[in-house]
């Protein structure tokens, strides 16, 4: 079994990095509490002995090379630590901190693996600063090309590749370099299915689509006192359109669908001024790639006829756009076979959130395994296990890593 | 006649103030930009040697005293030259810059006033920056405390009266020393009414009520993907709502009630997080009080029933709230008959904008003067009066001024 009182300490002590000054939680990718986050584990990756490589995008590997595996591809544990504004502490950083524990686990026990086994810690997962999310693993998937990624502006108008450089995380080693036997990713659920159905272990077979667009309404600036209802192209007000359009579709249809408006400037944003213009993000995510297709559709024919009736123009930019997966089948089932073997429940399920294991889904089998969220929530400080859940998700890590490194 | 190409050449001056690098023009109550412009003004001021006084609250005066008038009553003409952001050049500007061209073109013909003639120009009249608008017009006629307005809080999280200090603008003359005899203000319309009407001079017989809230609803930041939409507490998507309910009930009812949002911040404003918070703005207007108070009402009451329905906790600020004002009839008959005697076409009207002369009805007779807007934009870098329109303007309120002071 895993050393809960380190797994739990390193996970408590990385939640203390990157605090702000009304105490909230936030290390936004290639940020200095991000540099203060990645040298913290770093620190942790050189201690339990592991070689280290950070590629080109900022990706963090720790790789454990034992005698008898020359030549064989790695078994890679991984997810990010990067967080989004305000955030909890397990999001990501659970993943990657297991991902260690169970290494040095399997080394202080003797345990000779027949193939290296590896922990990621990937670039900017969240997408709040940079989008797309799940950035360095879609890299070192070859999803993107990494120049294009280094040129990412962010919403502060950094630019990605020079930030990474700043805060000393511009590795110089190619992205996909290690080519994994199978790719294993454990998180918490950050939705509120394996807590209402009281089980312990989720074994994620896919992941849900997920569609962001960012949108810019242009209208006419004019005075809110003198201009008559009739006459105004009200940017704000076509933008609330939007978002009620929008919640009500995806409220009213009986399918998993939803949709979120998270991020809403206006201009001028003055009280008495009819807003010119408003830029907001819209997230929109299914599991069924027809439905998805089909609710994008539905929202470009809404928003041409919104302009026409308000008067107003609309632009829509692509943020990010990726299809369902499908997670490998057998490591779901080694998922299975090890909560059962430890009398654990376990769940097979859907993951809401896009995660790293998505993106290597594309050149290795790959699955994940979740633990419970309180009350379903995450994105927020408020996000909890408990921590003999936490525990329990990591001994599964740990048989299913022993399982295919065995 | 009024010099018009002097009176042209200072509006387009001062209009040149405080431009900021994209061009748009910026110039807040007690910004720097704003120090600039009243610079400038009390220069032109000191030239037609005026005597000049600066109160507490920042309020610019420029006094003609004749040998003849002394102990009377002084005549006051003025406006404002603070603006909101991504301003026109005329909102304000032009009647205290015809205020001054007034007063010097009765200097250089001889004509010796019965009373002295005074020109204002008031702080913060525009309300961005600092609540409530109209702040140095309505603390002059001891509507509200100086000592109350110079603690107000800034958008950007200034403090007036420091900022007053800092730009050289906090004078020692009591608010409220000069007591005028009459109050007449010149103004653009920033409506469509005179331009649709084809009337180059309205006689405003009064104002609509204005009624300014902030509104800030709480709920639950959670994730993006993984919440259902039935276990949301959103507080962006409850904002979009009260947005699209004002804007249905002042568009859908057949009273020149308009309702407007022009500010808006989500909270932690990230793009796979459901907002916890949004905090707007909301102006009402109506020129009956009874229907405003009834809208007042029931915006409350629907945010009542939108907290319970969407698991939100929603709280109230009043910003500013000023009852509809009537003004001085008899000025309003001396405008009309300046307008026929010049052979201009006039209209009574209303005024949907807040003006400085809405707090000076409450301590002298007071009435306004209004111009065509074309294309009834304003607050709007496109705010456009004719040049030939806005002689025409000044024309009036100098045979106004003759008549009420000679
Ligand atoms: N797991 C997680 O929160 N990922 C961020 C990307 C997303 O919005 O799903
Ligand atoms: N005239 C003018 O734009 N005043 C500002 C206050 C208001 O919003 O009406």
């Amino acid at each position: 079994a895993v050393d809960a009182r380190r797994l739990l300490g390193r996970i408590r002590e990385l939640g203390a990095v990157g605090r702000d000054s009304e105490g909230r939680l936030i290390r936004l990718a290639a940020s200095d509490t991000d540099r203060q986050g990645r040298d913290l584990l770093v620190g942790w990756l050189r201690q339990a002995g592991l070689d280290i490589a950070i590629d080109r995008v900022g990706n963090i590997f720790g790789i454990w090379q034992s005698p008898d595996d020359a030549g064989q591809a790695p078994l890679l544990v991984g997810s990010h630590i990067d967080t989004v504004i305000d955030a909890g502490i397990y999001d990501g950083c659970y993943g990657v901190l297991a991902g260690l524990e169970v290494i040095e686990t399997l080394k202080a026990s003797g345990f000779s693996p027949s193939r290296p086994v590896a922990v990621a810690a990937f670039t900017n997962e969240e997408g709040v600063r940079y989008t797309p999310d799940m950035m360095g693993s879609l890299v070192h998937a070859g999803g993107i090309c990494v120049d294009t990624v280094l040129a990412a502006l962010g919403t502060d108008g950094s630019v990605l590749g020079q930030e990474l450089a700043r805060i000393g995380y511009a590795g110089d080693t190619e992205p996909g370099f290690l080519k994994p036997h199978a790719y294993l990713e454990l998180h918490i659920e950050q939705g509120p299915v394996l807590e209402r159905e009281g089980v312990p272990i989720g074994a994620v077979e896919n992941l849900q689509g997920i569609s962001w667009q960012r949108i810019t309404i242009d209208g006419v600036a004019n005075h809110a006192g003198t201009t008559p209802m009739s006459m105004r192209s009200d940017a704000g007000h076509a933008a609330a359109r939007v978002i009620t359009h929008l919640h009500d579709r995806a409220k009213g249809s009986n399918t998993p669908m939803v949709a979120t408006v998270g991020t809403m400037r206006f201009e001028p944003n003055a009280i008495n001024v009819i807003p010119s213009q408003a830029v907001f993000t819209v997230d929109l995510r299914d599991p069924d790639e027809q439905r998805l297709q089909a609710e994008e559709a539905a929202l470009a024919a809404y928003l041409d006829q919104l302009a026409a009736a308000e008067g107003v123009t609309i632009s829509v930019e692509r943020l990010a756009r990726f299809e369902p997966v499908i997670f490998d089948i057998r490591i779901v089932e080694r998922i299975e076979a090890a909560a059962k073997n430890r009398g654990l429940g376990v769940k097979r399920m859907t993951s809401g959130a896009g995660h790293d294991a998505q993106m290597m889904a594309r050149i290795t089998p790959a699955a994940m395994i979740f633990v419970p969220s309180a009350g379903g929530i995450s994105h927020n400080p408020r996000e909890h296990t408990e921590d003999a859940e936490l525990v329990a998700g990591a001994n599964i890590l740990l048989d299913v890593v022993t399982d295919l490194a065995k």
